[in-house]
Formats: structure tokens, sequence, C-alpha cells
């Protein structure tokens, strides 16, 4: 079975390379850019300036083939990858919450990114806090991450 | 540009339909099923039993064209269908937080399920606290919501 999506805009955003850019919109304090939506769809985007945080799924377009065990960022061993963060899938989709500064036409002022220069965008979803957010989570091998850091290195980025 | 996916995997869900199919995770308390990985990916799920809740990116397959102003279902007047998240989308993805119960092979036992059954799983991914949970939020018209419902009814089951 094969699925065929067309993006509906494309992220604009001052990391042109892996390296440096933040792995987590969360790590992404000060980081601004915009999402250009395509004219077709801009109809879509009514109401949106009522919520300060909206979901972009995107196609991570730099990322080209996966392993199923990777080492994540913030550890040094292996860790199966869907339990992983890490950009390299098998459908390389991204999931960013990002702050929603402001909306012009077609234009969406982002800040907290961390999506490369160029990133396709799939979807554009609200941010609902009684949707999204969970309480008493337990986070695996994350909650005793061995490593710190804010941005990426290339460990992703080779084909 | 095309962007073509393939599932990793499938949902089993009580729901066969979209009319009384809860219109969230949060809101399908007690709501159980599976996620079938397909066994080639198995060894990606190492180390997600770590995790009490995970992201699941699926193609919401009963979905077909779209509106870009839609009357969501709780509310009584049209919005914007990217403040929305209404099923029926441009590239319609799913995105639903739930409860992993128990990782069993290649299947994830889950709970606050919102999916139909037989829905495509395109992407799993862990729910951080740190990286998913925003604060102060505004939520939009969501905030002032007309209509309180937890099911669906069938508006955006039709072609």
């Amino acid at each position: 079975m094969r699925i065929d999506y067309s993006p509906i805009g494309v992220v604009h955003s001052p990391f042109k390379n892996a390296e440096g850019t933040p792995i987590q919109p969360s790590r992404a304090k000060g980081a601004c850019g915009q999402v250009e939506v395509y004219p077709e769809y801009e109809e879509g985007l009514s109401d949106l300036d009522g919520f300060s945080h909206i979901v972009l799924l995107c196609h991570l377009h730099q990322s080209s083939g996966y392993s199923l065990k990777v080492i994540p960022f913030l550890d040094t061993v292996p860790r199966g990858l869907f339990a992983t963060r890490a950009p390299k899938r098998p459908n390389p989709i991204g999931l960013s919450v990002v702050r929603l500064l402001q909306v012009v036409g077609c234009v969406l002022e982002i800040e907290e990114l961390d999506l490369l220069d160029g990133t396709p965008v799939l979807d554009i979803k609200p941010y609902v806090q009684t949707f999204d957010e969970r309480r008493d989570v337990r986070s695996g091998w994350i909650d005793a991450a061995r490593r710190h850091t804010d941005v990426a290195d290339d460990r992703f980025s080779k084909p």
C-alpha cells in the first residue's frame, strides 16, 4: 500500500543544516521562522490566529534511509527507533509544536522552530491543551538520559 | 512534489465507523485496541515499553476530499480547517497520543484509542513530557467551544 501526499506549504528557517539545529521546539527558544502556506489553502487558516501554539507535521526531506536501532542525541547507547524522535524513519514525518506569533495572509510567523529551511509542510493543526497534554507520564530512557544537548549534530544527515 | 509513504503497521480497534468513535484520545478513557507493527519493523520497538504514552501518526484512510471551512464537532459555526482537528484534510494524517499498556512482540496494546479499525500507521514516536507539553496555551475557538461531545457523528464520513 502506497500513500501519496502533497505539501501544503514550506518552512523558511535560519537552519540550513542539521548540525546546530535545535533537537526539539522546546529547546529552540528564540528561533524564529515562517511557514509559507500555498495560496490555494489560505482559507483553511481562518481562526488559527486564536491559538498560541500549532502542530506542524512535516516531511523531513533531508532524511533518507533509516536504521531500526539508533544512538539518539540524548544517549550514548542504541535505542529502538520508535522509542526515539530521530529524524531518519521509515516514514520521516516530523512533529513540531511551535509557537504561533502572527498570521499574515498565507504566512505564519513562528517561534521555537526546530526545522530545516525548505522543509515541506504536510499538515497544520491547532495545539489544544485539553487534547494534547498528558499527566502521569513515564518517558523511559529519556527520563534517565545520559547526555544533554539542545542541538543536533550530523549523525542523521548522511545517507 | 509527491511524497510516498508505506504503512509500518495497522490499528485494530472496536470502532468500525466514525459515528460514535471518540473525537480525541483524551475523550476515549477505557477504549482499548492494538497496533500491529509489521514484523520487518519489530526491532525498532525496543525500549518503547518504558514509555507510558506514545504518539501515533496515522493515515486516516476513511477520509476522502476536504473543505477548507468545516463545522467542527465542538462548534456550531464554520472554522478554518487548519484551526480544527477534523479528519478530512489535504493530507489526512491523524495525530493520536495514546496510552501504551504493553508491548508483546510486534503488538502494542493501547488505551485511549480514537482510531477506526484498519487505520494504517505511518509512524510511532514516544510521547515525552519535556518535549511535548506546553504552558500558557491559548486555544482560540476551542476555549469557548459552543458544543460538548466526546464522540463523532458521520459529518466527515461522506465523500
